[in-house]
């Protein structure tokens, strides 16, 4: 393939992200609790060649207890899970940097790349809800700019911590009786504000060198933080013209990292309904809308925006909102909704309907070949190096991109058509982790 | 079977437990790198029949990195790759109360025994070495009895944890559309010395209601908290004297906490080197005795005892060596290294030789009757109700324990013919683990 094509991320949640995707016919409730159901998922995206499957997280069950079907599995015990049910896929999890210890973290991940022989990714967030401070003996969230800081010195760390065996530390010598050679195993001696860590850690070097680090957050300090950290970035944008903007806003943050564009791929959502007429796909979604129940979904919006709206009335409009640099929680999510509730004078009610699709994600109703074109205006305008795809339900909306969607993309050269790599880091076209201890010759150029 | 029978763990490490188990030709020590090791190792204990496999786990690489085969994976991701590729043994991890936060732990074990269906075991350890110290920003171990008090409140709240979802909370009435009942999902609102944490978990009620809680510290302290909280132990026990006065001890703990003496099933580990005739196992002992690396030995006995011994002459007895009053790191571990020099009058070589085999664990070369006969000796004298069975080389050590002495011990009526339980608890024989909301009429009377 000479033309360049983009990434494809599945983003997997229970059975869909749609708000009322349970209720569906389409879906299977019971199989929330049943690790093969995701077994399963992984490798009907694989099947479809994609970059990787992606698990969220959240170390809360939250306000919405009786939707939340993301409240199992812990995603890196899942996706080890699937490691061994897949051959190429990649496997990303999220893990938050204010409620873990860097040491501990950075082991799990480390463990998970030896077991999928290269393909963990890591989802870095800094857990924006006041009930996971809870959790952790706090009795508020910790100030938005201060999670961001922890976030910086606990990636360094990690990232350290990922780098400390040297690629022939491991030499397996049974002659001479030596499993590793300790003067390739070396100390961090770190000593930052937050943490101080010794290392080396407790795992050779993974086949990634480190896993993929992600990244979700849209607020200045996200953005910030993306362009020196993220190798990739998901986010939510409204229309194409968001959509540029926002990856301009990122990449333009690169340089003064050091940092090339391609080193950072974009990846706005899309929840795509997809059916055989635009009409068919459009009343299939409707058929979803029409299954949301708004007292959840008035939960589900307040903490979405920080605001308790469940005594608020349905048919009016939102309340007055307070300022973005007001909000501890998630900022951009924040924003998105407001303006969207703003610029389309939405009830309400509306604004619900509107949300249900992907909590603030675009949704996209269409023919297999309207999704492929919708996919190939953003990416051409430049908003996308690829996208991260939000089935509204499952396993048939992940089925429905895979066997009708993907197979087009491939047909445009906009997609692979088989992996050209056998690492997740590979998939996303990233160059290989070059170890600190490389010999000078050896080292891969930026 | 009417007989009483007994329970048996695999305790898999590496390549095998003896020191110098990589470096015999029995062994292929690039294996220690591979996920599907470990999961066709588990798939011959369960064609054993066995009740558990498991993996230990410190925090740090510590003093032996050319030696430390351990560093690769972590236990819970390692046991959720091989949950998958088993459906019925117990799966047991180790993870320390010092280095965790309760609520990150309750979720993976949590997220476990749903992956395994009801198969999860956590060993519960206080990890007493000053190298995992330094890669969570301390100075020095903490002490001997603190960690010991962190890790009753730490326990405490786990249990509360997985506690917290009643079994009837997830309801999946796609009518209705509730996924959960948020009236059976309750807040702890823990407040103590340690750890504040509101709760719930965000995991459901798991299949066993909680892992099994097994520990492995024979100090006093360590002691005290098996009685209280573990439900199997796992010891060092030199004679079957050692081991009926270890039993008796820790059973006649029990009645304090309100638990019978069934409730705790004590394990004492066994380095079986099995063969055809007793010269031939004792000929294959010495193999691999003859293997070992004394400078590599001297620092694993070192960092055993607490005690810097790297400079000290191999044919001199033991230097005097503190009072366990004074050790921070295990205790009774140090003891037991300390009786068997004294006791046997050994050199440091002859020590050295003696420890090889499994670190202080008893070693017993002998034919698959000698090994079954080994054990029923120490089951029937009231030494143990299982054994922690620890090969000194794999997978072959397994397997001949598998294949060669487990029908020994079936045709004699002491193990099971094969699984009567789908839980780990359940092989076990505990009894379920009760929920707090469980309706009166219905609890399990004890
Ligand atoms: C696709 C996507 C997935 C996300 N997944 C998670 C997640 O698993 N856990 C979490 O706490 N936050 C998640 N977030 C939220 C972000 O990490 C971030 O906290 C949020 O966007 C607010 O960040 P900001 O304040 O920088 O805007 C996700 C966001 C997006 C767009
Ligand atoms: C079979 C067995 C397995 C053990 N596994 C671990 C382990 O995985 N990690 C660890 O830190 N300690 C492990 N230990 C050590 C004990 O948990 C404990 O720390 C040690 O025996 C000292 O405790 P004490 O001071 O109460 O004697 C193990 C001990 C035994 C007997």
């Amino acid at each position: 393939m000479s033309r360049k094509t983009f990434h494809l991320n599945a983003f997997l949640m229970g059975v869909g992200h749609h708000e009322a995707a349970w209720r569906h016919p389409r879906t299977d409730a019971h199989r929330v609790l049943d690790v093969r159901q995701f077994q399963n998922l992984a490798r009907i995206a694989e099947r479809g060649k994609l970059d990787s499957v992606f698990f969220a997280d959240t170390l809360a069950v939250g306000p919405r207890i009786e939707r939340n079907t993301l409240a199992v599995f812990e995603p890196v015990t899942l996706l080890s899970a699937i490691a061994t049910a897949t051959e190429r896929i990649g496997l990303i999890a999220t893990a938050s940097t204010s409620y873990n210890e860097p040491f501990n973290l950075a082991r799990k991940f480390a463990s998970l790349d030896h077991i999928s022989a290269g393909r963990a990714g890591w989802n870095i967030v800094t857990s924006g809800s006041v009930d996971e401070a809870y959790n952790f003996g706090l009795d508020a969230i910790p100030e938005h700019a201060r999670r961001y800081e922890r976030a910086e010195e606990f990636v360094d760390v990690a990232v350290a911590l990922w780098d400390s065996w040297e690629s022939e530390a491991i030499v397996l010598d049974t002659e001479a009786g030596i499993f590793a050679d300790p003067s390739r195993v070396h100390t961090l001696d770190y000593a930052g504000e937050r943490f101080r860590v010794r290392g080396p850690l407790n795992s050779p070097r993974g086949p990634q060198g480190r896993p993929l680090l992600v990244q979700a957050g849209s607020s200045e300090s996200g953005k910030e933080f993306a362009a020196h950290r993220a190798e990739a970035v998901f986010t939510a944008q409204r229309t194409v013209e968001d959509g540029v903007r926002f990856y301009r806003d990122l990449k333009s943050r690169l340089a003064k990292y050091g940092r090339a564009e391609h080193e950072l791929k974009v990846l706005p959502g899309l929840v795509p309904f997809i059916a055989d007429t635009v009409e068919e796909a459009k009343a299939l979604e409707q058929e979803f809308t029409d299954l949301i129940s708004p007292d959840y979904a008035l939960r589900q919006l307040s903490s979405m925006l920080g605001v308790d709206l469940t005594a608020h009335a349905l048919d009016a409009p939102l309340p007055p909102l307070p300022a973005e640099s007001e909000i501890q929680g998630g900022k951009s999510r924040f924003t998105l909704v407001k303006e969207l509730a703003e610029t389309e004078d939405l009830t309400v009610r509306q604004l619900i309907g509107k949300l249900g699709g992907g909590r603030g994600h675009r949704t996209f109703a269409g023919t297999p070949e309207q999704v492929a074109d919708e996919l190939q205006t953003w990416f051409e305008a430049g908003a996308a190096d690829g996208f991260n795809i939000m089935p509204p339900y499952l396993p048939g909306g992940l089925e429905d991109f895979v066997d009708r969607v993907v197979p087009i993309l491939q047909e445009r050269g906009l997609f692979r058509a088989d992996y050209e790599s056998t690492t997740l880091r590979g998939h996303y076209g990233l160059d290989p982790v070059e170890s600190q201890f490389a010999p000078r010759d050896s080292r891969v150029s930026a």
